[in-house]
C-alpha cells in the first residue's frame, strides 16, 4: 500500500482544520459589542482571536512540514499505520476548538479551563505524532529501504520531548493561564524559526 | 478512466466531512449554559459532543481506510462507479448531522430521534458501500488484472454483514436509544483494534 | 502547463461545496420549533432540507463527473482557461446558498424567489461549463492529440442545450415554483440515471 | 523534497478558502431584515455580500493561478520556504473574514474599518507572496535547472508591484472607503482580463 491517498487525506485535514481556524475570528468579531459601537471597536475588540489564529495556524502549518518530514522517509503503509493516522488527524482537527476557548476567554476566569483545553489537544497531538512515527521506525517496520539513518535519528530526537514540553506547559496554565498562552505562542514561533533558519543545513546532512 | 480523481474527489468528501465534525462541539459548548457558569462548567456540559466527535471521527476514518483498501483492488472507473461513488459520499457527507442530534439528545427525551437518525445514515452508508464494492467486483467488472482473489473475497465477507449490523444496532435505539448508541461506539472500536491488530497479518496474505 | 494541479484544486472546490450542503440541514433543523417540541417533530420538519441536500449533492456529483468527462480529453491549460475554471467553479461555490434558500421557503411565500435563485444559479453553472469547455474544445485548441472526436461531440451535444434547460426551469418558478424545484430535481435524476445506465456503453465508443 | 505534497496543501487552502466565502452570503441573507419581510427583498439586501464574495472569490482564483505559475518554475522546497508558504497560506486564509466585513458594512459607519481591514489583509497576502518567490527564485536557489529566465523575470516584475498598489488602495479607504473597495473589485477584473487575454501570448514567450 503506497502513501499517496494518505498524503492526500491528511493535507486536506490539515488544510482544513487550518482554514476552519477563521471562522473563530468571524464568532469573537460577532461577540463584541455590536453595532452601535463602530467597526473599528469590535476590530480592536477581537485581537485575541487575530493572535490565537495566527498560532494555531502556523503550529498546525508546523505540524504538516514535521509530517511531510516523516512520509519522506516512509516507503509503504499498512492498516495499523492507517489507524493511527487517523487518530492522528482526529487530534489535529479538534484544535480549532480549544483555539477558540483561548482566544475568548484569556480575558476572563475561563482563561484557565481554555489554557487547559488547549494544552491538552496539543499534548495529544505530539503524542499521537509520536505513537504515528515510532509504529513506523522501530525497526525500520515501514522505512524506505534508502532511507536516512540520520534524518531518522534526527526525527526521533526532535519529536520525542514534545508531548512532555507541551504537559507542562499545559500545567503550567494551573498557576499561570496567561503565561501558558504565551508559552504556547512562542513554542510554535521557535519551531518557525528553527525550521527556517536551521532547515537548510539539516537538510543537506 | 483511471480513479486518480475520483480518490482526490472522494478523499476531500471524508476529510472534510470528519473536519467539520468539531464544528458540531463548537455548537454543542455554545448550548451549555453561558457565562456568568464558568468555561470549565460548560466544557464538562458538552461532555456527550467529545464522545460523538470520537465514534464519527473514527467510523469516517475507517470508512476511509476501507476504501483505500476497495480502490487498490479497482484497476479503473466507469460512469455508472462514478454515479455510485456520489451516491456514497452523499452518506458520508450527512454524518455530521446526526452526530451532533446524539451528542446534543442522548440525554433528554429526543434520544430516541437521535439514535434513529444516527443509525439509518450509518446504515445507508454500509449499505452505499456494499453497491459500490459489488458493482466493481462482480465478475471482476472494474478490478485490476492482477488483483489478489483472497483479498477480493476477504472484501466480500467483512462488508457483506455492515449494513445489516448497522440496522439491528438501529432498531435497537426503539427499545433503548443508550444501549444503540454505546453499540455504535464499540462497533468503531471493534474495527479499529481489527484493522490495527489483525491489519498486518491480513495484508501479507 | 498541465492539468494536475487544475482537477486537485476543481476537485477541493467541488468536494467542499457538496460537503458544506450538510450544514444547511443543521441551520434549517435549529430553525424548526425547537425542544419542548420533540427532537422526531424537528426532523419531520426539516425534511425539505433533506431532498435539498440530496437534489444538490448529485447536482454537484454530476458536475464533477461531466468536469472529469471533459478533462479526459484536455491535454494542457493555458492561463485564459485556467481564469474561465476559476469563473466556473466561483458558480459551482455559490450552490449552497440557494439550495437552503429553496429548502427553508420552499413552503411559503419565499418559494418564488428562491426557486428563481436556485434556477440562476444553475444556468450560470450551465454556461460556465460550456464556456470552459468551448474555450478548450474549439478547434482542438486544448485537446489532447489523441483525443476522441466522437467523444468530443458527444459531450458538445449534451452539454449545450443545459443552459436553456435550466433557463426554462427558472422561469417555470414565475409560473409555479413548486413545480420548478420538482423539476431540478427530476434533471438531476435524469442525469444520474442516464450517466449509470447509458455511461458503460457510451464510454466503449 | 518535491512539492508535490506543498500543493495539495496549497490547493486544499485556496480552495477551502474560496468555498468558505459562500457563508459570508449566508450570514449577510440573514442579517436582512427577517420573514414576514419578503425573501426577495432579503435577497436584494444582501447584494454586497455577493460583489464581495465575487471579487474575493476571484481574488483567490488569481493568487491561485500565479501560485501555479510560480511553483512552474520551482524544482524542489526546503523548509524555509514551506514555512514561507505556510505564512502565506495564513493570510489567504484569512480573506474571507475582511471580505464579510467590507459586505456588511459597506453601507455604514464601518466602511473605513472594514476596507482597510480588507486592504492591509491583501497588502499583507502579496507580500507573503514576493517573500515566497524571492527566497525561492534570488540566485536560483529553488529554481528548476530549465527553468525560463524570461518568465522568472516575468513573475519578479508582475508581483514586485503588487503589494505597494495594495498598500496604496488601503490607504485611499482613509479618504473614501467606497473608492478603495471599488479599486479592489477593478484590480481583480484587470488582473482577470490580464491573465485571460494576454495569459495565452505571454505562455508561448
Amino acid at each position: 500500500m503506497n502513501t499517496g491517498r494518505l498524503e492526500t487525506f491528511a493535507d486536506g485535514v490539515f488544510a482544513i482544520a487550518a482554514t476552519l481556524l477563521i471562522l473563530n475570528v468571524d464568532t469573537h468579531f460577532g461577540s463584541c459589542p455590536p453595532p452601535p459601537a463602530s467597526v473599528a471597536g469590535q476590530l480592536v475588540c477581537a485581537w485575541p482571536s487575530y493572535v490565537a489564529y495566527v498560532v494555531s495556524f502556523l503550529t498546525i502549518g508546523i505540524i504538516w512540514v514535521n509530517h511531510h518530514t516523516v512520509m519522506n522517509q516512509i516507503d509503504h503503509a499498512d492498516r495499523t499505520f492507517l489507524m493511527l493516522t487517523v487518530g492522528f488527524l482526529m487530534v489535529v482537527a479538534f484544535i480549532p476548538f480549544p483555539t477558540r476557548l483561548v482566544a475568548e476567554h484569556i480575558q476572563d476566569e475561563g482563561a484557565t479551563a481554555a489554557a487547559l483545553a488547549y494544552g491538552i489537544t496539543l499534548t495529544l497531538t505530539a503524542a499521537m505524532f509520536n505513537a504515528v512515527w515510532f509504529y513506523a521506525s522501530v525497526g525500520g517496520r515501514l522505512l524506505r529501504p534508502d532511507h536516512d539513518p540520520a534524518a531518522v535519528k534526527g526525527i526521533t530526537r526532535s519529536y520525542l520531548p514534545a508531548p512532555w514540553i507541551y504537559l507542562a506547559m499545559t500545567l503550567t496554565a494551573l498557576i499561570d493561564p496567561i503565561a501558558s498562552v504565551i508559552l504556547y505562542g512562542a513554542f510554535a514561533l521557535f519551531w518557525v524559526v528553527e525550521n527556517s533558519v536551521f532547515g537548510r543545513t539539516r537538510m543537506r546532512s
